[in-house]
């Protein structure tokens, strides 16, 4: 009966719902045991509190991640001799209602209509529309294939880059290595949701920013690393990009010293585009938990070199 | 060979695009001539600037609107020897982008985490998400058909309120009249996309917004005269409804002393939600066009009793 640790910020709501699921031979250890650590073969939780119990966990032959990045445990100091599996293909749904969000408060140009209310004036400034633009999606893994769905249903055009992967049908446009400068020439809207792998450092930088129309929008839902800071402030500063939206950063949280909270046409949405709730991600832990015990592959298995 | 009168503040616009589509036998008249009113059979333009001319416009036989609603030219003393027809099929997709801007403003907390970000503060309040929730559209013509397959889309399930159609295969559940009040009951978000007739007068009442959650966000991008103000106002100011999105109004422009401007939470959007793009309009009135001068009956052409 393999032993089971929950660790995570919401284990409680992980506890109820694997209990009420009534998962066959499974026995769910109380993580306020310190002996319990050794005895546990599966964990169940966040990748930084795994990680930091990582060493005790004598064990473990299985983690499911509650999150879709997993930097935490790529470390290479870290021992990997377990599998590791991520949160994927749960966050597309979310993840697209945020990036339409700030999409369309861009084009419906809300926040000018809102300061137009409280000086009382009647403000018939013309909407744009998502119509007809051209988003590109730098990565199309599960979050990445869901954006593009929803941007082709809103009439947009749709370019992907990717390492190699064509899998996506609402993509309109493929991009590979060697054309990322292409990939961002022109484009209206660029959204970007890699993973934090080595390849992914700092793509976005001056240089593509700089293939990027001023009136064109940002948009990072993946992880900090991926962009220049430094270069992307620069851009907004000179106005050759119209605003970026950032949901994640290099450091996290933001340090209130950091200059993007006061960079001119930044949103800072602290990591909120897509939270992991817990009724979903137990679902994907249940569906994971039923091949772990009949031996087959588990679902979303992280490739530690690759890093997703 | 019918003479066109183009009546409309883009008039410019709307004569290089029909001049550019090389309509067989249209002759554009110059509206600067007086004398060219009494010669014109077709008249193109926006309804209040078509009534303002309407006496004198001998020749008569087709009018089309540039605009959806047609009310200043409805009015029961006007003469009604003429066909009119109205702008419609074409504004459902930019009303399904304001919709969501705003349904999404609300869902994501865009608001406060604008707020947060002024206090450098790193703000990582859960989100909400459509998905799930429960749309009421009042009115299901060609927008709020639109607004049904888009809020299907994105997963939300979808209530219609008509008087008696049921054409649209993206409302989940229809209502019609007598069952106003269980259409509203437990509605998330409800749209109005209504047009102004003596039947849809203030039917957005007390009553009516008694039979919403007090989480529920109002969306109005029908006509003002749906609604009764105070009652909103009343709703708004007590807490028993959680937003309203105002782009129409029984006046417009909006008085500078009307209390909606400064109404907890009231977003007021300044008639803007879909304008007539000429590229789109003229599109529709080349084809109307067409239809005339091979003697069949245009488009969408208005029922002068019914009022749309």
């Amino acid at each position: 009966m393999p032993g089971l640790l929950i660790l995570s910020k919401q284990a409680d709501a992980y506890r109820s719902l694997l209990e009420a699921a009534n998962l066959p031979d499974l026995q769910i250890l109380d993580a306020g045991q310190a002996g319990n650590f050794a005895l546990s073969e599966i964990v169940f939780g966040e990748p930084d509190l795994i990680r930091a119990q990582l060493p005790g966990l004598g064990g473990l032959k299985w983690a499911q991640s509650t999150w879709a990045g997993v930097e935490p445990l790529l470390d290479p100091s870290l021992r990997r001799d377990y599998v590791l599996s991520n949160a994927r293909g749960v966050f597309g749904g979310l993840m697209s209602e945020f990036v339409l969000a700030y999409l369309l408060l861009h084009e419906r140009k809300v926040l000018r209509r809102l300061a137009a209310q409280q000086e009382r004036r009647w403000d018939a400034t013309l909407t744009g529309t998502l119509r007809g633009k051209t988003i590109g999606l730098l990565g199309v893994g599960s979050i990445g294939a869901e954006l593009a769905r929803t941007a082709r249903f809103l009439g947009m055009k749709v370019r992907g880059y990717t390492r190699a992967s064509e899998d996506c049908e609402f993509v309109d446009e493929y991009y590979h290595a060697g054309r990322l400068l292409d990939f961002a020439t022109g484009l209206d809207y660029l959204v970007a949701s890699l993973p934090a792998t080595p390849d992914t450092r700092r793509v976005v930088d001056a240089a593509l920013l700089a293939r990027l129309p001023a009136h064109a929008l940002f948009i990072n839902v993946g992880r900090g690393s991926a962009v220049d800071d430094a270069a992307l402030i620069a851009a907004l500063q000179s106005g050759a990009l119209a605003g970026a939206v950032l949901d994640v950063f290099s450091q996290e949280p933001l340090s209130p010293a950091h200059p993007f909270w006061a960079t001119p046409n930044v949103l800072i949405t602290s990591h909120t585009s897509a939270p992991s709730f817990p009724a979903q991600i137990a679902g994907l832990f249940i569906e994971n938990y039923r091949r772990y015990i009949a031996g087959q592959s588990v679902l979303y298995q992280v490739d530690f070199e690759r890093g997703y």
